[in-house]
């Protein structure tokens, strides 16, 4: 291949070298290698001085109408550093011919350990816990129920929206001697097994919230999810119940959601995802002590990132030589 | 019953009434209903005022020989609120014939759940990651490396100590997609089923500082395991290897842990116990970004300590009353 058919690859995020070669042995490379995040207005400029034929980009960076007319009939591919969507303008895409890859599958063993984590982390009082080892409040108490936490065993997991990291995320709770898992969703699952059919039992959405002790969402969010969990969600929850959303902070009215801390409604909530993101730091969901809040860190562990790094790496190399992607988005049926 | 002929209970921490009543009908109780610690002055005081014939404290505690002389022949019985029980003289109480009520599994589900908690907390960098939600940091790297973790997928596991915590710990963590559990410890564990004949395989400490991705301490403090984990443990440690204490702080040297832990000799440590407890707040281990401390919060689920509670409350009467106790330790041969 001559240089001036190779294609161009707008890169928009910083990635190990060994990611980075490959791909310069096919396309001509847009690419900085500085962790300083790129900004719209830089992106944009990016594209008019360089009319991309692929984009790789992470799930933070928005890629709307403006940014693809921008890039014009020159795009053809996008590939997306997330297993999340929601981004990405997919009606405008379908519009244009332009495929889209993505990275499905790799990032499950990663933000399932996370959801636990956070999980834990929020049922445990963790952040309080690692304050009160810093500021001489530990061994200020003889109280036999100080620092203590919420139990999982017997505990009633509920499950919104029980797909690959759903699953995986019940499979991890499982072992920790709780009573039952509750789901919501579009579909009910077939089990197997008899210990799973009397493990997991599909629900409406409203029994779900009035019986769980704990409320995960592992959803995807659309226009049916969006703001899901809002007053109306809070009032059916019990007062006692902890909230863990690892999937997308717009499943969350994030203003019912601190009522419903600050009043009681719920016990607590442990977000690693957020509107927006990051959260601006004089949110007040940043100010109480019964709210978790990671900095959107679901698949970052090595080995999930590696893979997602690999799985983005093979969709443009086998979109561009004519192969299928490894994971091609279904845009279709919109 | 009348008031001459009660037992005096000297209680020393602060408990839920309901556990209160209960002992109230049979006790003379020596018990001041606030979360304030007692001082060593003041347990050596309050037992010379009034002299009793049981007493029921906390792990933190220390019951040594000038406690259990300065209550003298009248005290017959024990009550600890812990499963540990390196914080009581216990050949002391055998001279004098005391007996000695615990609290055994009951807390199991309790720790073993803040033992993932710890593990997951560390591997993941909560800390971090929770400062900088906060700090402003959150968004401002395009590096897919940020704050990426050590994942848990197709590690090694190493269980020191697979008694019941540690065999719950394991039971947890063989849902997270784990390659294999190396355990060491006194003697190999009989295991019934095919699939738990190839997870679990009972190896040489050395062995299973050598290869483990995590190691976890889960047994007893004693002569044999006290600064078990010293300069020599850690430089026999994989370097990028995890180590987790939820059992005793003796058990680890923390001077060479810190130098392990700032050297890079080994990657990151989470300590749910330490020595002394609490931890002086200028201790160097505090200092240490790839180093996670919680206040010793183990068993501090309400669950778990209400069953605690209750096992204290019914060893006390079982005592009194002539009947077996619920848990008594054995110390006829020491």
């Amino acid at each position: 291949m001559t240089s001036a058919i190779r294609p161009r690859l707008l890169i928009l995020h910083q990635m190990p070298s060994q990611f980075i070669r490959p791909l310069e042995r096919v396309f001509d490379l847009d690419y900085k290698d500085t962790s300083v995040p790129v900004t719209r207005e830089q992106i944009l400029s990016r594209i008019r001085a360089n009319p991309p034929d692929a984009m790789l980009f992470p799930g933070g960076i928005k890629i709307d109408k403006e940014v693809l007319s921008t890039a014009g009939d020159k795009l053809k591919m996008l590939a997306t550093f997330s297993v999340g969507y929601n981004h990405i303008d997919l009606k405008e895409c379908q519009k244009r011919g332009i495929s889209i890859g993505y990275t499905p599958g790799v990032l499950t063993n990663g933000v399932a350990d996370l959801g636990v984590a956070l999980l834990l982390a929020t049922s445990r009082r963790i952040s309080e816990a690692m304050k009160k080892a810093r500021n001489g409040e530990w061994g200020k108490s003889s109280d036999i129920m100080w620092m203590c936490g919420k139990p999982l065993a017997n505990s009633i997991i509920g499950i919104v929206g029980l797909g690959q990291i759903g699953l995986a995320i019940a499979r991890r709770l499982q072992a920790f001697s709780i009573q039952q898992i509750l789901y919501s969703g579009t579909r009910e699952k077939q089990f197997d097994s008899e210990d799973d059919k009397k493990l997991f039992k599909f629900v409406q959405f409203e029994k779900l919230l009035n019986q769980s002790d704990f409320v995960i969402i592992a959803c995807a969010l659309n226009e049916k999810t969006e703001n899901m969990f809002n007053k109306q969600a809070f009032e059916q929850m019990k007062n006692d119940a902890i909230l863990i959303n690892i999937a997308r902070g717009g499943i969350v009215d994030q203003e019912a959601l601190y009522d419903a801390l600050k009043n009681g409604q719920i016990q607590a909530a442990g977000l690693d995802v957020t509107t927006p993101e990051p959260l601006p730091l004089d949110h007040p969901l940043l100010t109480l002590e019964n709210c978790t809040i990671f900095p959107h860190i679901g698949s970052a562990d090595e080995s999930a990132r590696h893979q997602m790094a690999q799985v983005c790496v093979d969709n443009l190399l086998n979109f561009f030589s004519g192969k299928p992607m490894v994971h091609q988005l279904k845009i279709d049926n919109l």
